[in-house]
């Protein structure tokens, strides 16, 4: 079931993009595919990069975009230090602006660490 | 019935400018009315300033202003191919951080798109 | 019971920190901390911080800011002519892409008040 | 001789962007390309995808993009009326928070059309 | 003569504003009215809302208006303490982002008060 | 000599730090302090962290902040290649009204790499 921040996120995200796909012409269709390359392994790591992009979008202050690098960070094994020291550049350069969608941030966070721990168990 | 995202966005703006009302003073009534006044036909005819509002509201990532605006191009007469474009030029200068509020344009305009078509067949 | 804007934007505010602090080192807590700090009395009364406080989450179009500097600048004892001449230097430095927020601002402004009118008639 | 603001930010611009091509891989060239393609002639025209790239950057405060768009919009045959309307809506949704950049775009647009006359004059 | 930041400043921001009115129409020329009138005594003094403004540009991050409140909370009287108490404010909200802007804030402070310690040894 | 974007750029950095902390009261030295530190090794490596640094200024647009973070990623030794991926990110993400810093950021990179051939030749 589709309980729980994330997998209603992904749900929505995937419906609305269907909708974006049903208007989008070739340009939007390619910046979509720009911006899907741009977080994959090159001279730098994908692992790095999805940190990149979690910062780029918690001083940009976009909850959706956040939860989508938190998702990924996750995937990509970051340990629970390591995010929160990057979440600390992000809060840091953009200041207490920032603090609820660090909030949300963690929350969505939690939730994925939360989940692991239960199927490690099981 | 007020179902559909435009008639509660129409129905929760409305609520809410006049709890504003109730508190403005003279010199908010004047930003208000600077604000209807700069979308009206003059040099630029109102249509094109609708999209021109559009694109500012998506670059700047506001929802409410999105909405409001995709309803207003609605009503001017865009065609999805030119909604399209338009909405592409702000991704664009944007970036992907617009992606969020891209896809929620494109659910707001759908849905008034369905509407529309759905009267045609009556 | 936690009904209305204030009692459950403080209640999901509560429960939020909570997880912050769940992962938090110590900067983030600096940061808090410095965060706290900033609009205690000093060369400049805490009440005018409040004000600086609203008008730069307006600026920066954040709700939940915005929702926390209405109910501090309530508690501090601004009158609505002071808030609404407040909001006004938002709205005109920051434009009409602020008018959601606005609404959303004075929304609050006006729970506060009739519960304390309310309180008064008791 | 590159005397004039217009003559000088084309210089510079021409000059970083060979930097830029020295270093650019394959996705930042894909972005260069798309951005020139969004403000192509298509469904909406040319000339009015010029005026959106104006108030978008107009909004989002950047002075070079400001420039190249006011440039653009000069050729593309704006005139002097048509062209405030436009910077208006810019103001209106940007806030005063614009008008150091409305100062400095109408002053390129004077040089621009001051230009003009004189060729007239010739 | 028009030597220090503040001098260059004003006679930069009359000529501008000279090309403004030479294409402003009604709209653009309400707009400038309004911003003036909302610094203006009224439920708040005019002294703090400058202090307001100033924190609104700090986190905005436009040194044109930063230098202009900056000019203007000089004149209201602030002292260096109550000033970067308001600073302050500015960087915690908006983040190390806004750093620069405040050095370039305290420079303009810097020459005013210098300028004022000179007058009063003569 | 003080030649160069990176000298020109240290220089006023330091003279004007040196104002700042000449009125900076404890609050804003610790801001500084928790500026400084969110850039050191922990759980996260200081030079990953350097380029969050440069993507979260590029998206924010700060063109001081990314000449600062662009002489830190030289420092840690990023490579060409490295470098244009985790700009793109910022391109990306930010939008095309990024390109102008974007451009003044390789500009910075492009000199910092000639000195250093220059210093490898002697």
């Amino acid at each position: 079931m589709s309980d729980g921040i994330v997998p209603r996120f992904e749900a929505e995200r995937e419906r609305l993009n269907e909708i974006v796909f049903k208007y989008a012409g070739l340009e939007i269709k390619r910046f979509y595919s720009l911006d899907t390359q741009c977080y994959r392994d090159g001279a730098l790591p994908a692992k790095q990069k999805e940190m990149m992009g979690l910062v780029a979008s918690l001083v940009l202050r976009c909850d959706d975009c956040i939860k989508y690098h938190i998702i990924q960070c996750h995937k990509a094994g970051y340990s629970d230090e390591e995010l929160q020291e990057g979440l600390n550049v992000g809060l840091v350069v953009g200041g207490s602006i920032v603090i609820p969608h660090l909030r949300r941030a963690l929350e969505t966070w939690d939730e994925l660490q939360q989940k692991e721990e239960r199927r490690k168990k099981e």
